[in-house]
């Protein structure tokens, strides 16, 4: 046996980010603990009551987190890290005044609390004064399980009659209850549709067809009431008049379903079904770095380089993963790049499904983020950075909440044969992912938020989707909403689009947007001869600046004949050319088909196109809020009021740019649906920004020279990188998987029982009973 | 140190068809030998020359390949392997009558070449009888060279005074020309732009601006004249005029040139460049299969299987790499998928861009298929299969023609994280991928074909392209015909459309056509109540079956609302639906953008759409042919006549899918294009073929049970699969690479000159004068 060389462990070596201090950095637990207490003190007068002790009328904090600073104040310490200041921190702090009721935001600060901290309100982000109180998120799990278990104990025979089923709020309840949102239109009332599930794995595929149409408006439970009750299409104004129908045997029953239906649910199981395929008893392929890995992590900053690429990261309650001053060759590409809302609108013949437009930001995209399985939903040689968001019962850290890791892309990124010498060769094709998964709710999707990185500056923003369904109950009339997947399962049609904030800074801040469209003319030149004719038809180019907002609501041409990039008028590459970056559509690059319903009337306006350009502005950090999910009619951030004819010449524009899915479910999405089709990206791509692919400084790549004897081997330059060095990797850590690390308000680790995490993390799109 | 586990080496583990005999075997060598020498003996009365001793009045064979059976005898075969006869073997023999002139194909069989062997003309797969001697392809490399230096001679001096440039077939020739296509129309002339080059490594980004436009027409090459001549925008009629105006002082001359562009001409060769990037110094990530290969290969006859995957490989100097009988899970989805054609249209200032309408087909994309640089054009592990193409001038055996691998995606295929046992859990997303590349020409673009599978019954079918523009001379009078790259070089403006053939088996032979549409309704229910209003507007599924081939020339609908699908509606899932598969629109999913020009008339019809489906005839098994390129107006194969209305109920069905990119160059693909921007594909997957998703029978995955206790660790199970295997993997082998083998049209193995091989791969692209 030969001697044995040990590979290198697969940990990142060290960043030393001159910027010792990431302006994007999370708040820490004692941060938020130190914030809360003296927003509880007294002396601030807001009469708080803490959530878990809540009930509706009380004051409550619902969030507390890091407010992002001025870009100029960023910019001005990142630039110039040894002789400016880190940018004054303040914190973002929402609060429930269940008292009015209204919801407010403030802006605390500065940080670290001390004699100067001040509290104003926070408005100028927003283009609604007070937030409507029908529009707050929930501050624990409990809120809707009130709503629920307040009307369900008047259906408990009927229940048990229909379906055989029991959501009573014992253990073994075999029922739970599910709501479609939004829950308002304009913030005057609040209502919801509850549906009714199989309380078993994947209860979101175990639909029965009942729904109620619930008021929960206000704060007094008193007031709340059942308005609808609907039952295979039967359609009743109160409980009485449901139950009234059944008892006396008018009520028409949903034909008898297959008795499998109401015994087997192992068909939403993710346990493995089926015969093992040949050599799958083997582990699959494992990426190794036999040399070590090539990207360094600064811990303590959330700071990344690979291959020339430099990034801070930072994390929010709302939407989870953004990444900050993204700098490539020395240069920063972009200032932001962040995800700002997803939707998801379904249709249906149920009252449910009809009705259902989500918007996941409500629910805490950030503060779904579960740890990451290792292995399986990254790499083995992956490295995990955490993440810790403030809820209003405690503060969860995730030790896995993102993953990098460098993969070889499988193929070359540039490559020629050719039989003179300088001509054949190849650069390999590295890729750097940064990761993070949302589990939203557990209704319908896990989100993959894939940031990958090209050694040639282009970069591609990916979204993939995996998890259930968010299924109806299936009958004939449900034809044309969606697909039957099981006996009495359908999964609905609908369509997900999420938007992304790019602010692109392209060498410097004062960019310009510019259009490129392809159309065929007719052209008349003295070269040719009678044989063909006088003419000839081919493409030309057009290009054209969009000078302001009003054009700047975009849509991909036909064919993709034609598109968009951010360029600075003022820097030109050695050619002559503005230096940009493109935007490209990638997968599955659409824009939401309905346009004009209701309940997303002008609270996702940004999902009408494939991308938008705006000027940037301090007041205009983000495309939507958690509030607008439930005020399609009087959106807190409402879209379409950043386009308001400002120029786009030579300024600082921000890009906000969309991926989606048309999601028209088959047998196959079951049970879950599946990351290689549910996929859709958007690739950022220098454009004359270099003079050059700058790739070609790839050391992992290969010349060869033509051999002058023609049985000769050929001589090749593989610029000392020993490919095939190989050494004895150290064995993957074995899998663990623990609960996430809980904290209360006041900064105590806590441990809180397995039903109320779950609670947290299903929210109320699985509400059980609770009497 | 520890005792050392040698992990297993990367071959694959070996595949054992129950057939035997691989139906599209390409002919081996010695079967192409005596099919040669069966066809110049004296009684077939076809008065052959080799074409090494030919000119162009003499009977030449260009080509002699697998002429592939009827499906009919090809399924009966594969189907009962045991107790039915491979299908009788035909080779296609293309000759080219130079004294008549034409060409025509001819069927020779059966085979081995014996008593009953006949020939006969192979006229019913084509639109036209015979074949225009002016579509010909070149018998040998040299065919091109004796057009160019008969008439560069005349233009020395000119060549060297305003290029300072030499073309004189000496071995230190600092020029060298290229050609433009179509050269004919009809068949009725023959003719061709020629450019001049810098005779350096990539040659084609340093053009001069200097055209001809030759007619050599017919086989008497004293016949053969230059019709045009033109240079910075002036046209000149003859040799003469233009040499009577550049002597008199007359010829205004192209600005001077920068210096470095006559001087420095390492900007196109692929050499590193620039400082090494951090840690670039390193070996990247290497995917290695701790427990050995997972994917069988039968060397003998190119027979394939992964993952409940299967399928037989073949190889044409058309075309290249195809696949025949893919299966999954023990059933046929597709009997054949190949390549068709590529097109690659210009657009420019200049009458050599302006008039070049590229079909690769002709040069031979399977010809033009090298050796594949291992551990660069495929990850390390690769298992690389051989291919042999026939040729004129003799046989080319490629050991590394096409590779194979496993690859981790990189991403879970199917994943949720739910709180609930049962529901948490992943499925690691493994791929194969079959690939192989080809050079056309060294003109532009190495082509990679990639074919990869999915374990859920998904497919790719992936292009990406690198190599080198077609370069014009940059003047701002090109400016909207692409880029300037350089100081007098630029990216000429062109579309890429690349078709595919996919002969879908969908549960047996009889499949219809399904398009499905969505589209906005608003609609009113009576669960509705005053509040939202009592309509709703929400989205719709239309499903149609397209009856007819009338019907089937398909393009994407606006924003992807809807799609195609081939699908047996004698065939339904278990939940009604007829199993079939659709085809999804990947990454640049595009058309051609010039319609009705001249050049495309009609050779390329198909690229006029995204897709295309018609009745599958055993007289239609190709949308192309290699003589289309240079038959606009008089295709050999007419895509159009294959929609005569005939019905795709229940038929067997064809589909013609394209990939393609609109390619306005940039700064960047100087040197060469890039492969990870330069993608296209389409997606085939199962639409309720299944009755759930088949992946979820992965081994490796991972099922998580949620800890009854919070403070307890998750419990799982993976199946018993040792993901965290490690062992000391087999260094890769080092690189080597050499000529591939060669044999003479007898079968004797042979040594070409290296500026031979040079000629047969650079083809008319790159053409050195020969006096």
């Amino acid at each position: 046996m030969a001697s044995v060389q040990q590979c290198p462990a697969p940990f990142p070596p060290s960043a030393s980010p001159a910027a010792t201090v990431n302006p994007w950095a999370s708040l820490t637990i004692a941060e938020t603990v130190s914030i809360q207490h003296w927003l509880e003190a007294p002396e601030r007068g807001l009469n708080l009551t803490r959530a878990v002790d809540s009930s509706l009328p009380d004051n409550v904090i619902f969030m507390i987190e890091t407010y992002y600073p001025p870009k100029e104040d960023a910019i001005a310490y990142l630039d110039n890290p040894g002789t400016v200041e880190p940018p004054t921190k303040y914190a973002r702090v929402t609060i429930h005044h269940g008292d009015v009721p209204i919801v407010r935001d403030y802006l605390v600060g500065p940080l670290p609390v001390g004699q100067s901290t001040t509290m104003e309100r926070l408005t100028d982000i927003y283009h609604v004064d007070d937030i409507p109180y029908h529009a707050a998120g929930y501050a624990s799990g409990n809120e809707m399980a009130t709503v629920i278990s307040k009307i369900t104990p008047a259906y408990e025979d009927a229940l048990l009659d229909l379906f055989g089923g029991v959501a009573k709020g014992l253990p073994n309840d075999t029922l739970i209850a599910g709501a479609s949102a939004p829950f308002s239109f304009d913030g005057s009332f609040r209502r919801m549709w509850v549906n009714f599930k199989r309380n078993v794995a994947g209860p979101f595929l175990h639909p029965l067809g009942f729904f109620l149409y619930i008021d929960y408006s206000g704060t007094d439970p008193s007031l709340w009431s059942v308005l609808k009750v609907v039952y295979n299409h039967q359609v009743f104004d109160s409980t009485e008049d449901f139950l009234n129908a059944l008892n006396n045997g008018t009520l028409e029953r949903i034909p008898h379903r297959p008795d499998d239906d109401n015994t087997d649910f192992s068909w939403t199981s993710r346990r493995k079904v089926g015969v093992t395929r040949d050599l799958d008893h083997l582990p699959g392929p494992r990426s190794v770095s036999f040399a070590g890995l090539r990207f360094r992590v600064d811990q303590a900053t959330q700071y990344v380089t690979w291959m020339g690429w430099s990034m801070h990261l930072g994390f929010t309650r709302d939407m989870g993963l953004n990444l900050w001053n993204i700098g490539f060759k020395g240069e920063r590409i972009i200032y932001e790049l962040s995800p700002q809302e997803a939707i998801a609108q379904y249709g249906g013949n149920d009252p449910f499904q009809t009705t259902t437009a989500w918007l996941d930001r409500f629910f805490g995209m950030g503060s779904s983020v579960r740890d990451m399985l290792p292995g399986y939903d990254c790499p083995h040689e992956a490295v995990y950075l955490p993440a810790t968001t403030y809820g209003a019962t405690g503060s969860v850290t995730r030790k896995r909440a993102i993953c990098i890791f460098e993969q070889d892309s499988g193929k070359p990124l540039t490559r020629h044969a050719g039989w003179m010498n300088g001509e054949f060769g190849a650069v390999k094709g590295y890729i750097l992912t940064v990761r993070s998964i949302s589990t939203v709710g557990n209704y319908d999707y896990c989100e993959f938020f894939d940031y990958t990185f090209h050694l040639d500056g282009t970069m591609e923003v990916r979204i993939s989707a995996s998890g259930y369904l968010q299924g109806g109950y299936w009958e004939p009339r449900q034809e044309g909403y969606g697909a039957r997947i099981r006996d009495t399962t359908m999964g609905n049609l609908h369509d997900h689009v999420i938007n992304f904030k790019v602010d692109f800074d392209i060498a410097g801040q004062k960019n310009s947007l510019l259009e490129t469209t392809t159309a065929q003319e007719e052209v008349e030149q003295p070269w040719f001869d009678d044989d063909w004719g006088k003419t000839v038809m081919q493409q030309k180019i057009t290009k054209r600046f969009i000078d302001t907002e009003d054009g700047a609501l975009l849509k991909w041409p036909a064919n993709f004949q034609g598109g968009y990039s951010v360029v600075n008028k003022d820097a030109t590459n050695s050619w002559g050319y503005p230096r940009g970056y493109a935007v490209h559509p990638g997968m599955s690059s659409v824009h939401n088909t309905v346009v004009g319903s209701k309940r997303l009337l002008n609270n996702a306006n940004w999902a009408r196109y494939n991308m938008a350009v705006s000027k940037r502005k301090e007041t205009e950090p983000s495309s939507s809020s958690m509030w607008n999910m439930n005020l399609p009619g009087l959106p807190v951030v409402d879209f379409h009021k950043f386009f308001d004819g400002e120029s786009l010449d030579q300024e600082d524009v921000v890009a906000w740019i969309n991926v989606g899915m048309h999601h028209l479910p088959q047998a196959e999405d079951s049970p879950n649906t599946k990351t290689n089709v549910a996929t859709s990206s958007f690739i950022l791509t220098p454009l004359n920004f270099f003079d050059s692919d700058p790739s070609m400084e790839s050391a992992n790549a290969i010349l060869l020279s033509v051999p002058t004897d023609a049985k000769g081997v050929f001589e090749f330059d593989d610029y000392g990188v020993q490919q095939h060095l190989t050494c004895m990797p150290s064995a993957p850590q074995p899998f663990e998987y623990t609960f996430a690390t809980q904290h209360t308000v006041d900064g105590e680790e806590t441990v809180l029982s397995v039903e109320d995490m779950r609670k947290g993390m299903e929210s109320y799109h699985r509400i059980k009973v609770e009497l």
